[in-house]
C-alpha cells in the first residue's frame, strides 16, 4: 500500500518513463479559486453541420470535398506542420571562431513529413465517449492501416504489418497514400486534442497523425529510458514491470481487461492523467490481434466515458499513442512498448482547470490531488454515460 | 544572417540551455482559427478593491490583514505548495524481489519549503507595463533581499549578499523571515503568472516565490547544460557566448542596455517568448550593482510594455528568474548565469492564443512564427504604452 503519509504531505515523484521529477501538493486543492472558468461544453450540436469541414460531403478550406464516408475518413491536413517537399536547408558552416560558436548555439535541422486528419465518425455530434467499443474498432483499424503503410520496408515489424493489412479490409471511403518511397519517415505521432480548453477548433470527433523525418523529443526520451531499464534490469521491460507493480498494488488501477491496464500513473502530472498500457509486449499497433483491437477500443471507451461522467461534462483532454518508430533498428523496436497517454486539464469541476504555468514551466510540474485520489474517483464513475441517462 | 530559407520551411531548432529540440512551422500561421478565443482583458479595475486579498489593509483568506504598504509587500502564501513542517516520510524498503521493483518504479521524496506572494505595487489596477523603471526597482530590491536572506551561511555568494543587504534598506512595511536555520533550502523560484489565460486568479500585480528543499527540474537541467558547455568549451559560459552571438547577428535582439540583452531566443517555444540575459557574469540577484538593478528594471519594463503594445491588450505571460541555487557548491554558483524567461501564449491577436497541447505534449514543442519574426515585431512596438496614448 502507498504510504498514507503521501496523501497529506508535499513530495516529489519520479517518472521513470521520461526521466524527470514532479511536485505533488495534495493539500492545495483546498484553496479558493477566483481565476478563469472554462465555458461548459453545451454539446447541443447537430448530427450534421453544413459549415463543418470534417462532415461527410462538405468542402474543406482548400477546396477539396469530403466523400460521403460512413465511419472514419483520413486526409492530408490542409495546414500541415510539416510537408513532404520544401526548399533544402544546409546550415552555413564557417571556420572562423565567431561563426563556430554561432553554429554551435544556433543549431537547426530540416523537418519534413506528412500530417493527416482522421475523423472518428461521420456524426458531427458524437465523441469517443458516446461511441461503443465496436464503433471505436474502425478507428483503431484505420490507425493500424496507416501505421502499417508507413513502415520502412526493412522494419522489424514488417511481417506483423503485412498480417494486419491482410486482416483489416481497406476503408471503402478511401485511404491515405504513404509518401513516395524515397521519403522514409521516422516517427508517427497519433494524437487527439479534445475540447476548446485543449486548443481544439472543431468539435467533430477527430484526431491528427503527424509523421516526421525525425524522432520527436518525448517518444525519444521514453525510448532511451526504456532501453536503459532493459539493460540494467536483466532484460525486463520497464512497462512490463510497471504493469506488474500496479496490478499487485491495485491503488492506481482505474480499469482493466485481459489485454490492457488503465492506471493513473504514479508520476501523473495532469489532474486525471491516465495511461493505457498493453499487458503483453506489443511493440506497435500492427501487433494487436483482432481481439486485442476490440479490447483496446474498450479501454479507450472506458477512459473517455469515465472522464465525461466525472464532472458530467464533455471532458477536454489531449491523448496520444507511443509505439515503435516507423523506421528503426531491431533494438529500438524491441524496446518499444505500446501505450496511450491521456492528459486532461480539468481539476475540480466542469469549469475549473489546472493551469500548468509559472512554477510548472520555470521550475517543475506540480499537481494538487494525488494520482491515488484521482484513480479512486475514476474507478467510481463507470456505468452509463451521464448524457444517456439524461435523455 | 539567418538563412532566409528558415523563414519558409519546417525545421527543428536545438535549445542548448535545456538540451532539447523543438519544431518550427513558419507557414502554419496562415491557417484559419475557429477555436477558443480569450476574453480581452478590459483593464477597467479600481485603484483599490475592497475584495482583493492583496490590496493594502485588506483581510486575507486565512484571517491575516495586510499592512498599509506603499510599494511591495511579501507574505507567506496562505495555500503554499510546500510547507516548512509536515509529517516525515521514509519510503518503505523491502528485500523481496516484487517490492524492489516497486521501490524502483514508485519513487518519491519529501519536499519541504516556503512559498511567498509578493505584490509589485499598492495599486490594484497597475501592471509592470504601467510602472516606470524606477517604480520597478523596489520589486527587484525586494527579490534581492529575500534571496539574500535565504542563502546558506557558507554560500559562495555570501559576501555579495551581505553587501546587497547593506545597500538596500529594509522594507518599512515588513519583511519575510527566512525559515529557521536547520531548514536550509536548495532553490528559490521567483515567477509571475499574469492574466487569466496563464492561470492568474487575481489581477493585483504580484509574483510568487517558491523555495524548496530540492533543485527543481528546469533550473537543474540548465545547470547541467551550462556546466557541460563550460567544460567542453575552454571555460567559456554558454550564455556569455550566446550573448556575443546574438549581439553580432542582431536578428533576434529586441532591446538592450549596458547590462542586459533582451532577445527572442533561437529556441523559443512560445510565440513571443523572450529571454533577458545579464551581459556580464552575474550569478544571482545579489551580484547586481544599484545601477544594474535599475538597468534590469528597465529591461523588465521594456519587455512588458512592448508585450502590451503588440496587440494593444493586457498581455498574459508567465515569467521566471533563473540564478544560483540557495545552497550550492562553488562550482554550481560559478556555472550559474542570471537570466529571466518570459513565456506568453498570445499568437495572432489579443484573443487568439497558441495552445501547447496534443503534439506538443506527446511529441515535441511546436511553434508557428519564427523567433526572428517575433523579434522584429517586438522591436517595432516600443514607445509609449498604448493605454497612455488613449487617455
Ligand atoms: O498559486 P496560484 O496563483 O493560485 O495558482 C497558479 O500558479 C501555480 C504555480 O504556477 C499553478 O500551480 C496553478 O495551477 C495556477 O493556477
Ligand atoms: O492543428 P490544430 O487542431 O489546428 O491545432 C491544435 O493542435 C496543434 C497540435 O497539437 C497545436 O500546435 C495547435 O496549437 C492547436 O491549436
Amino acid at each position: 500500500m502507498t504510504d498514507k503519509v503521501l496523501d497529506d504531505i508535499s513530495h516529489r515523484r519520479y517518472n521513470p518513463l521520461n526521466g524527470s521529477w514532479l511536485l505533488v501538493s495534495p493539500h492545495r486543492t483546498k484553496r479558493p479559486w477566483q481565476g478563469q472558468q472554462e465555458a461548459p461544453a453545451l454539446n447541443k450540436l447537430p448530427e450534421y453541420d453544413p459549415q463543418c469541414y470534417l462532415c461527410p460531403g462538405n468542402k474543406r478550406a482548400q477546396g477539396d470535398s469530403n466523400p460521403q464516408y460512413k465511419n472514419t475518413f483520413a486526409f492530408v491536413n490542409d495546414y500541415s506542420a510539416v510537408k513532404e517537399e520544401q526548399q533544402e536547408y544546409h546550415p552555413e558552416k564557417n571556420s572562423n571562431g565567431e561563426d563556430d560558436i554561432a553554429s554551435l548555439l544556433l543549431q537547426a535541422q530540416p523537418a519534413i513529413g506528412r500530417c493527416y486528419v482522421l475523423t472518428f465518425s461521420a456524426k458531427h455530434d458524437t465523441t469517443l465517449a458516446d461511441m461503443s467499443a465496436s464503433e471505436i474498432v474502425p478507428v483503431i483499424e484505420t490507425w493500424t492501416r496507416i501505421y502499417a503503410s508507413h513502415l520502412s520496408s526493412s522494419h522489424p515489424l514488417q511481417a506483423a504489418a503485412q498480417r494486419a493489412l491482410s486482416e483489416i479490409p481497406p476503408n471503402p471511403d478511401g485511404e491515405v497514400e504513404p509518401p513516395k518511397k524515397e521519403l522514409q519517415l521516422r516517427y508517427m505521432q497519433i494524437f487527439e486534442n479534445k475540447g476548446a480548453a485543449m486548443g481544439c477548433s472543431n468539435p467533430h470527433p477527430h484526431c491528427q497523425i503527424w509523421t516526421t523525418s525525425t524522432l520527436p523529443e518525448e517518444p525519444g526520451k521514453e525510448l532511451v529510458q526504456m532501453t536503459k531499464y532493459h539493460r540494467e534490469h536483466k532484460g525486463r521491460h520497464l512497462l512490463e514491470d510497471y504493469v506488474k507493480v500496479e496490478m499487485a498494488k491495485n491503488e492506481r488501477v482505474v480499469w482493466q481487461n485481459d489485454a490492457f491496464l488503465v492506471v493513473c500513473p504514479w508520476w501523473a502530472v495532469w489532474p486525471f492523467e491516465v495511461l493505457v498500457i498493453a499487458k503483453r509486449h506489443v511493440r506497435a499497433l500492427v501487433e494487436l490481434t483482432p481481439e486485442e483491437r476490440l479490447q483496446f477500443a474498450e479501454a479507450v471507451q472506458e477512459v473517455t466515458r469515465r472522464y465525461d461522467n466525472l464532472f458530467e461534462t464533455n471532458f477536454p483532454y489531449s491523448s496520444g499513442i507511443h509505439q515503435a518508430p516507423l523506421d528503426c533498428t531491431e533494438e529500438e523496436a524491441e524496446m518499444s512498448w505500446f501505450h496511450m497517454h491521456f492528459y486532461p486539464p480539468l481539476l475540480r469541476s466542469a469549469t475549473v482547470r489546472k493551469f500548468l504555468v509559472g512554477y510548472e514551466l520555470m521550475a517543475e510540474p506540480q499537481r494538487d490531488i494525488t494520482p491515488e485520489q484521482a484513480a479512486a474517483r475514476l474507478r467510481d464513475c463507470g456505468g452509463k454515460l451521464y448524457r444517456k441517462s439524461l435523455q
